[in-house]
């Protein structure tokens, strides 16, 4: 960390060599990295590199070199003290998409710790902290040694990222918000690994959501951000495979804070929307293997009931009450079909907009999130449905906030004359 | 300059249309400049911006508007109360490059104002203001009242540009020289020519250097900025021509400031190299056509004397005294022909450099200059030398820079054993 060792280099000169298409050293992207997080390198050239990665790119070997510099700007977490395997999930992100909630409670009833430290959503993808957060007393910081004793007893915890991981990341991150340098593949999948690696799971699994929703738009740029953070991981000795899942439908039938973790619950319980069991048992899958341990069928598991003990007991562990009601929207709205016919799409993006305006996301990391307020859809592409009908169920507290909701998901739904092609859940595998 | 008024727009939606290859609107160049300007829009934001044009560039459209906001952020000066036609010149910068000093009265002596705003030198190209500050007594700051006053007495004025004029290019450009975005011609043919507009010429050349001691290394290069700043020129009814002129030799046997200053003196005396006297000429015939005054030869008043008087009193008005004696370096040091033959090449990079080394230029724009300091070369390619004979005599007031300033000197000249075809100085007339 302290940079007066080592060689030292002209920022200028760096960006330019970027600029022109060169790549650079190991010690370059050292002294890069130590220097813009000890603020000796300014934000605005910080921020013209970053646009000059955004043409450039960087060969593997630089990315690498890359990411292993942010990890070292901060803490590295160590859960080789446990008497199980690690094994973590990140999602890129999408609508409806909580299946952090169900899966980590069911790999730890799997016999494999989850430490899963995860953020507070912005836009329209919902945080998984936030939805947590509903749940009455549940508390998202938790100390690095409360953290241990929580894997040793519960097996899994979901908790808010510590400010010693990666730090040069949290910078580098809220520059790239700012300077239109955030859809950079090597900086969003450094971005992801540094924080994934400096954890210390032993094995991870990333959903790669496609379409829509998410922010990748194409399988090809999907395929390209999974193979990229597989190929992180895997240098740096984490056993890590990739699914690419589908976001142009949202998962689920809510998007919303307590609407998606009661429909996690009962998933837990052994029912639950099909796509949302099929991708929690799939990536559980991931996870057990990554960790040596594909000898449990979490499909049995999930049935046995043990995942929703697991639940309880790491909800508890956190202050929260898994018996406690869940917080209800103020207001109600629906929405209704207006043709009979089969639902051909349901678009996820729309979904997720009309979500986070009625109050279950933020426009600013500042801003505060309703606990009930959401979207639920009854029905799924390929379903039959009336005229009249109800296809959404708005929530929020703020009732001004359905009129631009419903202006969302007036296009939401196309309903056409036949049964549309199925789209598969999980498009492929990486790894 | 009102920022309240107008449109408003997301600066990160911005950065992000030009990153992705759209072209921004009127509206937007105009909020994204003035915001700039106003401090309204963070460095970080606006470099970020300048790496994406470096990659996208700029319609010829953009631009123009892009020029113009920069414009309508400062005053313009106006000369229409002359009794005379106005015109200027700008040289994109070279070594050994004196040749404002005897243009600009030269072309005053022939019957057109010369308004010539110009600046301090930064690494290895000399600064106009820098060469004639070595003139015991001359000072560079003038009043734009003042400035008007010589104009109507002397007819040229060679003075330090106010911080009026274009305040959003002085800021951009300190901005893009600490992030590797100087490169870009958008961004270098906006700033020249926002400045050059602004300061009200009617009639303007420009001396678009090509070659190893200028910023464009290429031909193809140089006309591409020469064309790009001759239409900016025109389309703001500035009759505007640029040279393309050779620089991968200095010009004339001199770089450094009193040296120039004295082998100006020479050309205005009917002496001086050939070249400088060439271009000299070459430069004062295209703002005489520009000014509607091709009527006049400067080569005949150059060989009349008028031009020297013109010089004289240019001087005097800004409190120099034309007949005192220039500084002269403290300590000299030779570098003589290690073999007979023909010179083939004398490279203009690495005389710069030395004469920048021995202290005619600066590294850092507080740094001072050294009157005396520089390089004198008695050859030129096609002369021939006999093993010996001094090529280089260095001049500094601080002798442990002989070592370095040597050691870019070292391989400046090359020697063969039959004359090199010839290289024209003028390349090409673009206008």
């Amino acid at each position: 960390m302290n940079n007066s060792a080592g060689p030292r280099f002209d920022t200028v000169d760096l960006i330019r060599a970027k600029r022109d298409g060169a790549n650079l050293t190991d010690a370059q992207i050292d002294w890069l990295i130590r220097s813009y997080t000890a603020g000796e390198i300014a934000d605005e050239q910080m921020s013209a590199l970053a646009m000059a990665i955004f043409f450039r790119g960087m060969e593997p070997r630089e990315l690498q070199r890359w990411t292993a510099a942010m990890i070292d700007t901060g803490e590295r977490l160590d859960f080789s003290g446990l008497d199980r395997p690690t094994a973590d999930k990140h999602s890129t992100g999408g609508v409806g998409d909580k299946i952090t909630l169900p899966l980590a409670p069911l790999v730890a009833a799997c016999g494999v710790a989850v430490p899963q430290l995860s953020g507070r959503g912005l836009g329209h993808t919902g945080g998984t902290l936030d939805k947590l957060e509903s749940i009455p007393g549940w508390q998202a910081s938790v100390s690095n040694e409360r953290m241990l004793e929580i894997l040793g007893e519960v097996g899994a915890v979901i908790c808010a990222a510590g400010s010693g991981l990666a730090p040069a990341d949290r910078k580098l991150y809220a520059l790239r918000d700012v300077t239109g340098t955030v859809e950079s593949i090597p900086l969003i999948a450094s971005s992801i690994m540094s924080k994934k690696i400096a954890e210390g799971t032993g094995a991870l699994v990333l959903d790669v959501k496609v379409g829509s929703g998410a922010f990748m738009k194409s399988v090809e740029q999907a395929r390209e951000l999974a193979e990229t953070m597989v190929g992180l991981g895997t240098d740096a000795g984490v056993r890590t495979t990739a699914l690419l899942t589908d976001m142009e439908v949202p998962l689920g039938l809510t998007a919303g804070n307590a609407l998606e973790v009661r429909e996690s619950v009962e998933v837990l319980a052994g029912g639950g929307p099909a796509d949302v069991v099929e991708l929690t048992v799939a990536l559980a899958r991931e996870m057990l293997a990554g960790a040596g341990r594909d000898d449990v069928d979490p499909a049995e598991v999930l049935a046995s009931g043990r995942a929703m003990d697991a639940w309880r007991a790491m909800i508890a562990a956190q202050g929260g009450d898994p018996d406690a009601a869940l917080p209800v929207a103020g207001h109600t709205e629906v929405l209704r079909a207006g043709a009979d016919g089969y639902v051909q799409s349901l678009d996820a993006l729309a979904v997720g907009l009309a979500a986070w305006r009625l109050g279950a996301g933020r426009a600013r990391k500042e801003d505060p999130v309703q606990a009930g307020a959401g979207v639920e859809w009854g029905v799924r592409p390929g379903d039959r449905v009336h005229a009249g009908d109800v296809i959404f169920t708005l929530h929020t507290d703020t009732p001004d906030r359905f009129e631009p909701a419903l202006a969302d998901l007036a296009e939401a739904v196309t309903i056409g004359p036949n049964a549309p092609t199925p789209r598969p859940l999980i498009i492929d595998r990486i790894g």
